[in-house]
């Protein structure tokens, strides 16, 4: 068994090496092995592939053993152009910083300390110490969680320790110790008691502009929106109205409603300029973006491909290859 | 049974009626109560005295039942000067707001959320996105917790929910779900393995001077100091020192070394410029200073009002008064 890493997966070689087992041969093969089969000879049946992306244009992919997808999205893969036998898992772990930069931005619009800090001059001070402007805090504060998956419940779980009231929106998900989970039939009853509201679910044709002037209104005139998940979840129009006429206190924003692509490299996020306003603190796409989550997803990769070449179960499965010498008839 | 408030503490006698059974009396006293006899007459064996301040230049006070102070330092009080059938409680709740202020600052200290808030702009947030600097994490960081009482305690449940590794250090206090307790005589073992380090003990003549060079030496290099107790405990030198020759990552500072007096109601906060450091966050003595704080605090007043009312125990008890009518020899 080889380690196959495709692409810029190749990039996290010493990543992976960092807890693989040494006798574990690792190939790096160019970013045109993912979308050609210029490569495909390199790959065996027993191997491993890591890599975001694996497709053929239709036509079929070699057998081997399991895909190893370094991050937590499929669209970059063709399911259907596997070989049966190839089994595919995931990672997951942005959970952690996005978790962690909620919480951040939230607990920064409490206290302001970056205004304090900036203000701070041996001249001044005293007069600011003696006129301290009081600050606000998360603890007693309600906060709706809208998507209760591991986004979500990474939020919830910090956010019960600063002592904030969570209520999570979602139909599948099942109870948790640090929210209670209401289904979204409730979204607008939860949104109404909310100070505080995370959109962290996908986006989807039921959650596409979910987020409208009419639950905008809904909102506390105080509370405050934010989007770590898809812009689309959140009526662009809708939001910039209601920011623009202060009907909720703010929105914190990291993701937009349009990205950089071959064609158009540099577009405006939004078709309105909401980082003109000081309601609206624009931040580009970056919660999950961490030094420490590469090397955790490649930890929990090696750690797979420990447990294939010991026969455990994997973590994070997405699907099970056919076991070799098992009729595939039976799948 | 009154409420008689004392100066500052009249200011929220509205806190105080939030939640105070409405038939109970109060009264507001003007500050000079506090330290002269002038309103002595107006002070009942049965009332209820709230205030910050209370002494007689080394007179006896009038017996009174309760004097609940509005804070938790009791250094505004001559307890001599109390009768003793006079009881003493104090109130806390800054614990929460100075946990949330150490857990904000140690989570931008990762992210530097405002600098790529301040750096957004249509024209540029493309090329940023495309080229996003990776961030850090609090989740796996180390945490030493200097002092274990009420505050330490809620850094180290919030610091806990965050993944962080927290050891308390504390000759005192007991074992506690979020933190291994060790006495301080491993304080430079802690230091030595601590990502961050936050001061959370009070000042004493064994505390003063505590964090010295021998002890920013021992720390890694991209530690991070957080002091929110008493400037004193670090000596200002050998802070200076280390931070100027980055031989610690940096420090957070809202204590200082010198505030405004009658005498001088300007001085500079220190003797060096640490707020001209990139590696020092300074801020004017602000973390407990919330809107709720003090709402929070009149509540636990008013609730032991309500116990003291109905016979129950009080929270918080200093010290307990003479019961009315038993032989004050006894005591």
């Amino acid at each position: 068994m080889r380690v196959l890493l495709v692409g810029e997966a190749a990039e996290h070689e010493a990543d992976l090496r960092r807890t693989l087992d040494p006798s574990v041969e690792t190939v790096a093969l160019p970013a045109d092995a993912a979308t050609t089969d210029t490569h495909d000879d390199a790959i065996d049946v027993d191997d491993v592939v890591v890599s975001l992306r694996l497709r053929r244009n239709g036509a079929p992919l070699p057998p081997f053993r399991l895909l190893h997808v370094p991050g937590a999205g499929l669209d970059g893969i063709d399911l259907d152009a596997l070989d049966p036998r190839t089994c595919v898992a995931n990672v997951f772990e942005h959970e952690i910083p996005i978790a962690e930069f909620v919480l951040a931005r939230l607990l920064e619009w409490e206290i302001r300390a970056a205004d304090m800090q900036a203000a701070f001059t041996p001249g001044t001070w005293a007069e600011r110490y003696r006129h301290r402007v009081e600050h606000g805090e998360l603890h007693g504060r309600s906060l709706a969680v809208v998507g209760y998956g591991r986004i979500g419940r990474a939020i919830a779980t910090r956010a019960a320790a600063f002592g904030m009231r969570v209520t999570a929106v979602d139909d599948r998900a099942a109870g948790h110790d640090f929210a209670q989970v209401v289904p979204t039939s409730r979204l607008r009853d939860v949104a109404a008691g909310a100070d505080r509201l995370v959109v962290a679910c996908p986006l989807t044709e039921q959650t596409r502009g979910m987020v409208d002037a009419s639950l905008l209104d809904a909102m506390p005139s105080d509370a405050v929106l934010v989007n770590i998940s898809r812009a689309e979840t959140v009526d662009e129009q809708d939001l910039w109205d209601a920011l623009r006429h202060n009907r909720i206190g703010g929105a914190i924003l990291d993701v937009w409603y349009r990205y950089p692509t071959a064609a158009d490299p540099d577009p405006a996020p939004a078709a309105h300029p909401f980082w003109e306003l000081p309601n609206a603190w624009c931040t580009p796409h970056s919660s999950a973006w961490t030094r420490s989550l590469a090397r955790r997803r490649y930890a929990v990769i090696a750690d797979n491909i420990e447990r294939l070449a010991s026969g455990r179960p994997l973590r994070n499965t997405v699907r099970n290859g056919v076991t070799t010498g098992s009729k595939r008839s039976t799948q």
